[in-house]
Parts: structure tokens; C-alpha cells; sequence
């Protein structure tokens, strides 16, 4: 009766809905830790190594700390974050791409998810809110980070609004000057903002000092972002990507397709990201890898990525997540932590190296890649049809996995094959219309 | 059993849900006008007068005009556009403002309809699809249209691209020439965007040839809008406000919301929205008007205002939609069709007249108003509170929307009353923090 009462029923079928969605009361209520599957199906995680990973204890909310090393398979999300991720409007819909593929006369099936709904327009907030929730039960005060593009800055203001916590944001100068709204969108939410390098720590004042518009880089905010919080008790560094935690609190992305997928009785070919640390490849993918690890499923993962930071076709070896050599070293496909990259619009997936997990899984197989080339116009005039199609404006960066997705749409088309392909959607791109204005020449 | 099915279970009771929403096939599938029951309960609503009220059948799409005058209660909502909602993210989720009710320390319950979650940006999407899903059925190929702060014209853009039609968009240059943004994203969306006065039109191009940076109007916008379709036989012309059929297609927002009410048994004692033309507080409070006229319940209705344009506060009587007098005349609540308003960021409240039905209804005191100062430093402080506690931006006309719910749960504070306060947040401010900025300040 259950199943009878979930099922769209009105309009003539399964395969004519348009949206797949969930109650608020249908939200998975546990992430999934992948790690306990590597090591049962392929083999352990690779801990951190290097003094600095001695002192993860001093740096870390307590809980992440825990998560990120944990061999529990299902994790139970707490009740008030529940409530929280309700109020940040999840479960998100899994929409039927129906207008796109008929655009391109495809036989296979899309399906994209809509992390675009997220109030700070990304994925980010999935993991912003666990973190800021559990700081807030430790009896933190305030939570340190750096942004670069800034998405993840501002996805921790707003999780510090909500857990009334306060926030300060490092953040590289050279992006920090020219994004005016994002900027004021932070303080908005109560951060506080300061270009890094800034005077407000010692290792920014020695840069700030002789040049105050000095432009910054990521590995200095990063600097600044642990300084000021080894300074103050009662304050932690947060982190927005790569680590284990992570990857899992973004699962209840993956976690949400998968029960969307169940209501209409199908299952994915193909399943479709952008990368660049890994936190919205890595939530989306990973509940679909245990499939693959434990049960009897196939599915192709493809990675999208820009070949200004191809990471997933670097090399796979113990490197720093820092220019700066700060963080432990991790086992992971890299280009190397002190490789400069080309800019691009989709700024957040300029990263050299790529999460532990999502490496290993990598390594054994288990993730393809494509590259695209860095002007970004072939991304960008499909992230353009998918919009005149389907409607949505997506994030420079998810603009690749719409493009991803595309590629493999028109394959389809070549072979005849019915596939049915998911895409993450991961952020909007109301705050990066200039960039598709850049790329494509408007005026 | 189905309501069983139906109900939030998970947390604890009904009163913990954060978030009520629908599920795709649990959307409204019929449209309420309210004419019917304006005439048995109330009064007939005047009809538009004038020699230009004649012309209307050669400017209108038919069904709209059909349905502009419609006696039928209830009318159906094609299928084909009923998934083209479903593509938009209908149904949007109602979310209990219940950090804001701890901020504010109120015993009033608050509700919010979360229309920000449209496409772009604006509840203006609603009656954009419809328009172009009848347009498209009739064989017109393109849509033209004015705009002045733009939120009409993205919605129209958007309901061509997903329809497949042409749109044209004449955009009051003054606005035109510094909203960057806004205009590529319509661009984007495949629209043609002129400045106007333009020279693509005779109405243009006698000012255009003038002084080709004249900053344009409203009215001048219309007027070579209604020219442009007038001169091309495929192409029509369409209105974003104030029209009954306008208002009608917007009654899915307050459809959605009455499901809403019913899934946790309760029903809204306030009801409030932010009112330029009516087309969303129309939307909104209109099928719970129906539940006034014809069953035994009792809302309080408010519609937040500007003190630069307060319309409802007028006087009711026969005056044009326009500047320009292009329009047939309306009897409707109006400040006169010639009156300069001085500037506010929340735009689309800076209209001289307001909707024939909600004027109706304002006469015989269903609908209470309160207007704003300029400044909107008032509004906008109230708007962060919202955005800090709630965590999403609201655009600058539903900060309005926000400011007042926020006022009359402060009055429960004093009187200690449980009421329900539902407030509809009609659009997001992702495109408008430059406006953010200039009242708050910010650097």
C-alpha cells in the first residue's frame, strides 16, 4: 500500500514524469561510509601520513575527526540536522532532462539532480551544515576557513547563520576584490570577510605588510584560516572538500537518487560529475559504488574535469592538499601540489589533487575521466542549450557535467543504446553570469 | 489510508516539520477564478472600458482571452503544461520560519511559500508557461513583450525557450543599460532584448532617432512591444500582472499552499505577500479568498506596499494600465496612470494600479495594506533577519513580504497569540544584492 500511495500516478505513467521527488519525511536519515566496503571489496584507505597528521586532533571538530576514519558503514545523521536540511529545502528533485533529449534526438534516458536548489547555489552547504552543527555541540564559537571561487565560504556563512556560530572567511585576494556580490552575500549572512593576505594574522601580516594588495593564493588563506584558529580555543578550521568526512556527508545526495530512482523502477548506465576536489562527485557517486562493490550492479562513473587541472590523470602517490605543505600528506591521484593552473571560469575544479577516496577507486578502475579544453567554449554552449531546454542555469563548474552528459546523450544516439544517465547539477550560476558572458562573447 | 501515507511522520509530529511539500503528482491540476464567486457573493467585476477594450481579441493570445473573462470556478490545467511545471520544480515547498520564530521569540507560527525556487528567479514563470504554452498551441511563433526591473522578461524568455517560441523584449533602457546581468541571462535564455526607445519600431524610433540614449519608460516599452506583434501576424503580445487570467494561473502557488495547510491540519490566520500589480499576492491569497466567499473561515490578508507607490491606499476607479493610455481603462484601486514614483530597488512594487479582482475585493475590505518608507532600510534590515535565520535571500520586492509577516508576529509577541502567519516569498535576490548592498551599505 506503501509503494501504491509513493508512486506518480496522474500522468499517464512512469516514464512521463518530469520530476522525481521525495517528502520531506521520505530524506535518507544515515550517510553512507564507503570506507569499510574498500577495504572488505578492494583494499584500505591509505591513511594520512607525515607529522602534520599527528596533529589532526588539535585542528578537526571532534565528530569529523571521527567520521573521517570511521569503519561504520551507515552513520546516523542527527535529528536536528535532519531539520536543518529540511530548512535548506532538502530533498532536492531528480528532474527528467525530457526537453534535452528531445533536442538532441537521443534515445537515452536523462536524469539530472538539483543541487542547484541550495540557498548559496551549491552542494557546499550539504557538508557546511553537518560540520557547523557538530562544532556547535562541541561548544565551538566560531568556525575558520579560506575560499578561493568563494562558493565554499559563503556555503559556511549561511551554516554558521543557521547554527548561530560565527564565521571568518580568508579569502584569496585576487577573487575577493572583483566578486563584489558574492562578497557582500557572505557578510549578508553574518561573516566576517577579509582578503587574504590580510593584518589580522601572522602569517598574512608578513606578506599584507610589504604589499597590501598583495593578490593571495589558497594555500596562504589556508594559513590564515588555521592560524587564527590554533590562536582562539574556541574556534575550528573547516574544510569544504577532499577529506573523507566530507565525501560523506555529501552522500545524502547520492542517497536521495537512489530512493528517487526506486520510485520509478529504474537504475543508471552511466553516472555524471564534475571533479575537482570530489565533494559533489564523490556524494553523488558513492551510495551507486556500494552497488558496485556489494551487489550485482554496473554502472560507468565519469568524472568531468578541465584540462587546466586534469588531476584524475595525474599520478597517484602521497602528496600535500596545500601549496604550502600544512596539511598531512594524502594518498591520492595529483599534478602536484606546487603545479600552477590555467584560470578558467569553472574555478572550483581548478585543484590539483583529488580525494583519497574517489584516488582508490580510481586506481582500481572504477572512475572514468574527460577533460575539457580549457576556453571552455564547448562546455559553455552546451551548459547554454541545456538552459534553453531544460531551463536551468548552471555553475560554471556543473556546466561540465551537463557537457559530460551531453557527450554520452550523443553516443547513445550513434549506437541506438536506451542508457539511462544521471548527472549532478551542483550549483546555479545566478552569481557566475559574467563568466558564460565572458566565454561566450554576450554584451 | 492515504492521508496516512501523506503525513510528515518521522519527526516527531507534525508541529517539527520543517519544510511541507508535495509530491510531483500531488500538484493542483486546476486553476481557481475567483470571478464566479466575486459575482454571487460580492459583486460582477467591472468589466475594462474604452475604445481600446474592443481591440482586445486582435492583441490577446485566445485562450487567455477566453479565459480573461471566464464564469467558470474551476478550469483545467492542460497536461502538456502541468509537466512543464513539474520541469520548473512545481510544487515548491512551504517551510515553517521556525528560526525566525525563536529569533524573534513569537508565539505565531510561520509559514513561507518558497516561489524563489523558480528557474529565473521570480513566481513570474507561472503565468510566462501558460501564456506560451497557449501561444505555441495557436501557431503564433514568437511572444513580445515589455519589461521594466526585468523579472517579466526572464520569465517570458524562459517560457519561449522551453516552448520552443521566439520572444522579443522591450526593456526600458535606463534599466536595460546597467543590469548586465539580467540581460545576458535573457540573451542566454535565446530572448531578443532591445533597449527602449529602439529603432526597431515606428513608436521607437521617432524618440530613438532623437537621442538614441533616451532612457525610456514603461509606457513607451508597451508601446512598441504592442507594435512589434501588431505588425507581424505570427507574433503576439503579452502582459506579466493585473490581468484576471494573469492572476488565475497564478492561484497554483495558492493551491499548492492550501494542500499544504491541510497535510499538517492546520490554516493560515494572516496571510501576506508584497503587491506591485497583484499578480503574486493574487496568486497567493486567492483560493483562500474562495474559502472566505463561500465556506465559514476568516483570514486577515496584507498586502505590503512601498510608501512610493501604495495603489490600494488610491482611489478605486476607471483608469489606464499605461502611461500612454494604449491600454483599456480599469476599475481598479489606482494612483493615476501619469504619476511620477520616485525610485525604490524593490522595483516591481512601483506601479500605479493594482489588479481589477484584488481591487474589488480591497472595496469591500477583504484586503488590508500597509506601505513602507522609501528608504527601505526598514524592509531590507528585516529581509537579513530572514536571510540569517532562514537562510535564503529573498529578492527586494518580497523583502516586503518578509518585513510584514516579521511585524505581525512581533504584534503576537505582545498579545501573546498562537496565530498562523503565511507569507509568500515571491522570487530570490541572487540578481538584486547590488541593491542589498546600496541600502545596507556594504562594501
Amino acid at each position: 500500500m506503501r509503494v501504491e500511495c509513493e508512486k506518480p500516478s496522474f500522468l499517464g505513467g512512469q516514464n512521463m514524469q518530469k520530476q522525481v521527488n521525495l517528502l520531506p519525511n521520505e530524506i535518507p536519515t544515515k550517510w553512507y561510509n564507503i570506507q569499510p566496503d574498500l577495504a572488505n571489496n578492494l583494499e584500505p584507505l591509505p591513511p594520512p601520513k607525515g607529522e602534520q597528521a599527528k596533529n589532526l586532533p588539535n585542528l578537526m571538530i571532534g565528530t569529523c575527526l571521527e567520521q573521517e576514519f570511521s569503519d561504520q558503514n551507515w552513520i546516523d545523521i542527527p535529528k536536528e540536522l535532519l531539520e536543518i536540511y529540511m530548512k535548506a529545502g532538502r530533498p532536492r528533485p531528480l528532474f527528467r532532462a525530457s526537453n534535452l533529449e528531445k533536442k538532441l534526438n537521443t534515445p537515452a534516458k536523462l536524469f539530472y539532480k538539483s543541487e542547484f536548489f541550495s540557498p548559496t547555489g551549491s552542494h557546499k552547504v550539504n557538508t557546511a551544515l553537518a560540520q557547523a552543527y557538530y562544532a556547535k555541540k562541541q561548544g565551538i564559537k566560531r568556525l575558520t576557513t579560506e575560499t578561493g571561487a568563494g562558493q565554499w565560504g559563503t556555503a559556511l556563512a549561511y551554516a554558521c547563520a543557521l547554527t548561530e556560530l560565527e564565521c571568518t572567511v580568508y579569502w584569496v585576494r585576487a577573487v575577493h576584490d572583483w566578486k563584489h556580490d558574492r562578497r557582500a552575500f557572505m557578510q549578508m549572512l553574518g561573516a566576517e570577510v577579509y582578503a587574504s593576505p590580510s593584518n589580522k594574522t601572522e602569517a598574512g601580516k608578513k606578506l599584507y605588510n610589504k604589499n597590501n594588495k598583495h593578490p593571495g593564493s589558497l594555500s596562504i588563506a589556508i594559513s590564515e584560516g588555521l592560524e587564527d584558529s590554533q590562536n582562539h580555543s574556541d574556534a575550528a578550521y573547516t574544510l569544504g572538500s577532499v577529506l573523507n568526512h566530507v565525501l560523506m556527508h555529501q552522500t545524502i545526495i547520492g542517497l536521495e537518487t537512489q530512493k528517487q530512482f526506486e520510485k520509478i523502477d529504474m537504475y543508471p548506465d552511466i553516472m555524471i560529475s564534475c571533479l575537482g576536489g570530489g565533494s559533489n562527485f564523490g556524494g553523488f557517486v558513492l551510495p551507486f559504488v556500494g552497488d558496485i562493490l556489494t551487489k550485482d550492479k554496473q554502472i560507468r562513473f565519469i568524472a568531468a574535469q578541465s584540462q587546466s587541472a586534469p588531476n584524475l590523470q595525474g599520478k597517484y602517490k602521497y602528496d600535500y592538499a596545500d601549496h604550502a605543505e600544512i596539511t598531512p600528506q594524502l594518498k591520492m591521484y595529483t599534478l602536484g601540489h606546487q603545479t600552477d593552473f590555467k584560470p578558467i571560469i569553472g574555478d572550483g575544479l581548478r585543484y590539483h589533487g583529488c580525494s583519497p577516496i574517489l584516488s582508490l577507486l580510481r586506481k582500481h578502475g572504477y572512475i572514468d575521466t574527460i577533460a575539457y579544453p580549457i576556453d571552455e567554449k564547448y562546455v559553455f554552449e552546451r551548459a547554454m542549450t541545456f538552459m534553453q531546454t531544460e531551463g536551468w542555469i548552471p555553475a560554471p563548474e556543473s556546466a561540465y557535467s551537463v557537457a559530460c552528459a551531453m557527450d554520452e546523450a550523443m553516443k547513445c544516439k550513434r549506437t541506438g543504446e536506451k542508457k539511462v544517465i544521471a548527472f549532478n547539477v551542483s550549483g546555479h550560476g545566478f552569481l557566475d553570469i559574467h563568466g558564460y558572458k565572458e566565454v561566450q562573447g554576450l554584451k
